[in-house]
């Protein structure tokens, strides 16, 4: 109940306790301080555009590659243009509507509805910048590897750099102004992150719509793509001539690079935003001690700001000799950024927070802030390596689902769904001594900033996830414009060796998430003044079920989604051969703006109701009753958190195990290698991982937190 | 916190206010109703070995069928004795723990000991009477159906009655004779509560178990033999020249027939204890009236003693006239039992109950805890017709994944897993309802009694279950048997019928089993003195998650032990027909044996660790911490109900969607039947449903209940 405590704004700035005047100066450094955060947020931005403006004025290539890069760009942009329209029309209803409800209110404000606006922009901003550079940087990608690796390897890393930094650049720019506008505006620190609430929300409902959108687009063209192969006779699969390629190609920059930018903003804005609320608590405590009453509040913020510079500074390191393996650079880049981050917490943490405060009978330290800092770090990495273990090429499970190919696909598909289910063992349980350790650190605020502290290099982090897919587009416009076969294969390299280090991106998502839905949830119940959440009540069990619910139906409508657009996308193919002379030849164009009409028009008519779903459920539950609202965010997280590690590894190792038989194994004295029933088997396999883990499986982290942002903003109303 | 309001043996009996002379007079009625609810037990039992006798007087047709009903009986019987010797060891070890830890102390006794041994015994005998006579009824349906459907039907239905009357009568039995004697031993009813659910948790343990290795047995077998055809050339599919042909018979009879019957004891078992140790919290209030004290004790055994009688009569009308339709006689008998039940019901409640009563401030009335039932009974239809909209031929579900499976077998797994997905909300959302409307009509009592309402015609439930895996046997031998094609068609014709009663059937378990889960969740509460489950606290929280995590690792140890014994399978069949000459001409007999062997063993081998999993996670986590525990149950209630539904409806849906291709589908044009693309991608559906529905899917509704059940009785212990 942070507005119990309410404090005039001149409170939140001078020192009750004057008699202190150490602790004055040490304050006004900190007031000074937290002006500079969003300097560096245009430090990011300003570093962002100097690298997209360098990737630009590199070689784009032969006339064919231009061409070729020149539909992929232009399908990405006309995908999001139309996506960003209906998604204007929604931010705009629900902007009026927030307005509305929260005007004349004296504990909310309709200024949220500006946050939430400001939080959509950003968001969709970022989206667009990273997608814009990343549909250069792929075919000049292409380009260098026609010399070398390593200029190709500084020209996909910088292409992902951009969106890296556009990401937290304007996540911290957009937050930082925001809150240090609003703290001038009210007098009470708990409507002031009620307000600011709104960005977080903006930025999660359009990253639900975003990789929803973008999931359903990138799979319906690749399912669709692949498919046309199995159904048609003669119709080749993975080829220049298949219609569905461009398409393709234009998903992966909607979905892997668009939708995923937006999914980092609302990860990286939302445990920024839960840490904040829940430093709030610390506030009176720290007002009698004559302590700047923020500092808590302020923490995230400048860990963010210092976060920014070190990826910066990490990614002076991504580099490779000809000749080299990237895969040292990116981790030299990355693991080295994520070391001196967690150096540099622990200064800032101590400059920040005092050396102990006592609220309650909870005395808090800044030393164990720090370990929760690190237990974070540790959860991410642990859960980074798992996923590895389960989904990496070498390992028994992938090496199992690839031997269980040889009985068929059947098989095949009941050890991938077996391995994805067994794989939610180990992170679950890290997990729950990861929320144990943090919260018996530093209570709830300990479980918020063990989140942030897996994000708070998400700079250099999300540069190197971004980094694979404009590699992968490099390849396809490899092969589209038939350059020589040493070129495509420096791309697979590059391609490749992004692996690991995207593993454990992904367990930082998904320990993020989980983390951050919980450091929400608690938030909520502090924002509705629930004093307790008993599980055993009836009404609140019936919100559990209710919300554990919710990611089954979710991944349901996301699936589908791509089944039904698949299928539309493998008419098209069909048609096209049938009915265009010389396209099986290879000597007459295929019709690729169908297929990408296509793949747009599923993608934006099947990712409203799923993303409604997240939005409206949670308000229709809390107005009905508030009790239920806080079982239903119990059930969606849990159950949230589960399906996406399984969902996701199983997509993971399925589509490894076809990597792994394309490679040739052994079994029984046979060898099976591409082609092979088993190869056949493997390709089911990965054809039904391809929604698991690229649609509906990350839709779920980004849904459990918007849930609880949207339960956070209602708070006040129910 | 029943052991708070502690009485004296004599106050159960004895009227406090004897100036109430008629209520002294209704109680001592219902002392000697009490005494009376064993005989029906008996009764069911008695009335089971006529039927038994009846059945086995039967012919058994020709030679040749004797055979092989011979060899299918011979291999069950081996396996459920080789699977109970297993048990005994495990029984005897926990029952000797059990002894050791409740030994000595004021609350608890280590006669619960003796209790869980009864339970366990009293389940595999259900188990063992249940099978026998059905591996006795399906080879004397197969002669019926020589000359006809009704006399068939009539065989196949007495087999299944067995079945269902062992259960409930051994029920009955052995709930009704401890309580009777353990009554008369001690002074608390809260210790007399706390011994009898050692029965349950002896109940529920051997139904993990037994479903556990039954389902792996019957699918390594039905996946093998399916397979092998595919991964050898010329070994035929369901053939009988398939050496594993018998160990898929004898599958159904240890899978379906008694593991189903060890499930469904153990839910009617549950249900009926969760109903008593709510029912305990009345006892006080009771008392003060003048009033039966433990009559919302014994009131589900009342209800169970009179469900008995009910079944046996519901099961007169289940006829069929040559030629008409066998569904109708099915129906009947059950729907209407279950209505004759539910009138029955109020005159129960009523006399056994006072008209109203006060606890706390919650007024409670007999009329309300009636409708509690009639919720549980609503409850209970409408996830049966639910189910059947997913899983049916004729509804859009199937057909929709018919249509997928034209476009290969990944468009049908992704669209029988969305299917299975989606096919969650509407259950959730009534089960939900459910939960909110007994809980206002009977408090927590209400819930638990709804449970039971679910169950109280188990007897006549579980006989049309178990009629399904006969007909099917009967199939199966009467292809063996080389009959003529009509004899087939009479047991094809009976085993599907069956179909929405077994629908409904399955709603039953399912929605029993989480309201049987929530009732014995809040027994636990209220034994283990826990006054709020508060999911926002950190530690609960990472109990729900671990919670939540554990259907979906108990469902890959399921999966992945009926993969691998299925691979053994294959490689077995296909060493036989190499190896035995004469064999694919079908001169040579196959080697049965060999193949129930491996079944034998693989299913004995894997079932220990899953087993294991359901009792070890509770005791290490309430020994832990009892807040933790409390959010495990939760966490294992809302997940082990979504993927049961989710597991049950994807495999029913694929199961479906092959047969209706089968039948024959149109799509653009195109007619799509056995042998095409479509079919074999639809076959790949069914195998990977065939574990989904029928190893891990029903584990998990036993899985739920004893974590709560061990939960409970490990409560005054933490």
């Amino acid at each position: 109940m942070v507005s119990a405590n309410a404090r005039s704004a001149e409170q939140f700035w001078l020192v009750r306790n004057s008699s202190n005047s150490n602790a004055k100066v040490h304050m006004d450094n900190q007031q000074i301080i937290l002006y500079a955060v969003p300097l560096s947020g245009v430090l990011a931005l300003l570093y962002a555009l100097f690298k997209a403006s360098w990737v630009s004025k590199q070689d784009a290539g032969t006339e064919q590659m231009v061409v070729i890069a020149g539909h992929i760009a232009d399908g990405a942009v006309a995908f999001l243009k139309r996506e960003y329209k209906i998604l204007a029309i929604f931010v705009l209803s629900v902007a009026v509507l927030l307005g509305f409800v929260n005007s004349g209110r004296p504990d909310s404000s309709p200024l949220i509805s500006l946050s939430f606006i400001i939080g959509a922009i950003c968001s969709g901003l970022a989206g667009y910048f990273g997608m814009k550079v990343a549909t250069k940087a792929n075919v000049r990608t292409t380009n260098a590897a026609r010399t070398g690796l390593s200029s190709a390897l500084n020209v996909a890393f910088s292409g992902g750099l951009v969106m890296g930094l556009s990401v937290v650049g304007l996540g911290v720019l957009g937050l930082s102004s925001l809150f240090i506008i609003y703290s001038n505006q009210f007098s009470d620190i708990g409507q002031v992150i009620n307000v600011i609430s709104g960005f977080s929300l903006g930025a999660s409902s359009i990253a639900l719509f975003a990789r929803v959108g973008g999931g359903i687009y990138t799979k319906a063209a690749d399912v669709g793509a692949d498919l046309a192969g199995k159904v048609y006779e003669g119709i080749p699969e993975d080829d220049p001539r298949n219609p569905a390629t461009i398409a393709d190609n234009v998903g992966d920059n909607v979905g892997d690079v668009a939708g995923m930018g937006a999914d980092l903003f609302e990860s990286y804005v939302g445990a920024i935003i839960g840490t904040m609320v829940l430093g709030a608590a610390f506030l009176p405590v720290f007002n009698e001690m004559g302590i700047n009453p923020i500092a808590g509040v302020i923490l995230p913020l400048l860990l963010a700001a210092v976060g920014i510079v070190v990826s910066i500074f990490g990614s002076f390191f991504v580099k490779v000799k000809e000749g080299g393996n990237p895969q040292t650079g990116l981790n030299t880049g990355e693991f080295g950024a994520t070391f001196i981050m967690a150096v540099l917490s622990y200064f800032i943490i101590s400059y920040t927070l005092p050396a102990s405060w006592i609220v309650g009978d909870t005395t808090y330290t800044a030393l164990n802030v720090f370990f929760a800092v690190l237990t974070g770090l540790a959860t991410g990495v642990l859960i980074g390596l798992i996923t590895e273990y389960y989904c990496s090429t070498h390992n028994k499970p992938v090496v199992n689902i690839a031997y269980q190919s040889v009985t068929g696909a059947a098989t095949n598909i009941i050890a991938g769904l077996g391995t994805g289910m067994m794989s939610t063992g180990l992170p679950i349980i890290v997990l729950s001594a990861a929320i144990i350790l943090s919260f018996n650190f530093a209570g709830l605020y300990g479980i918020a900033i063990a989140a942030f502290g897996m994000l708070s290099v998400t700079g250099i982090q999300l540069a190197v996830d971004a980094y694979g897919p404009i590699s992968d587009n490099a390849g396809g416009i490899a092969e589209m414009a038939g350059l020589p076969k040493e070129v495509r294969e420096r791309t697979d390299k590059l391609d490749a060796v992004g692996n690991t280090t995207a593993a454990i991106g992904k367990g930082f998502a998904i320990g993020s998430a989980a983390l951050t839905a919980l450091a929400l949830f608690a938030a909520f119940r502090q924002q509705a003044g629930i004093t307790s959440i008993d599980i055993s009540e009836p009404v609140i069990m019936a919100g559990l079920l209710l919300g554990a619910m919710l990611p089954f139906v979710f991944s349901a409508l996301a699936m589908d989604a791509v089944g039904r657009a698949a299928r539309d996308m493998i008419t098209e193919v069909g048609r096209q051969f049938n009915e265009i002379p010389g396209l099986r030849e290879g000597t007459a164009p295929a019709e690729f703006a169908h297929c990408v009409d296509i793949s747009t028009k599923a993608a934006l008519r099947e990712m409203i109701l799923p993303g409604l779903l997240g939005i409206l459920v949670p308000v229709v539950v809390g107005f009905t009753s508030k009790d239920m609202l806080g079982g239903l965010l119990a059930g969606v997280t849990s159950s949230g958190v589960l399906m996406a590690i399984f969902q996701s590894n199983a997509g993971g190792a399925w589509d490894n195990a076809k990597k792994r038989i394309e490679g040739g194994i052994e079994f029984d004295g046979v060898l099976y290698g591409k082609g092979t029933e088993a190869h056949k088997a493997a390709v089911v396999g990965d054809t039904v991982g391809d929604p698991f883990k690229d649609t509906s499986g990350p839709s779920l982290n980004i849904l459990m937190k918007l849930i609880a942002v949207v339960a956070l903003v209602i708070a006040p109303l129910i």
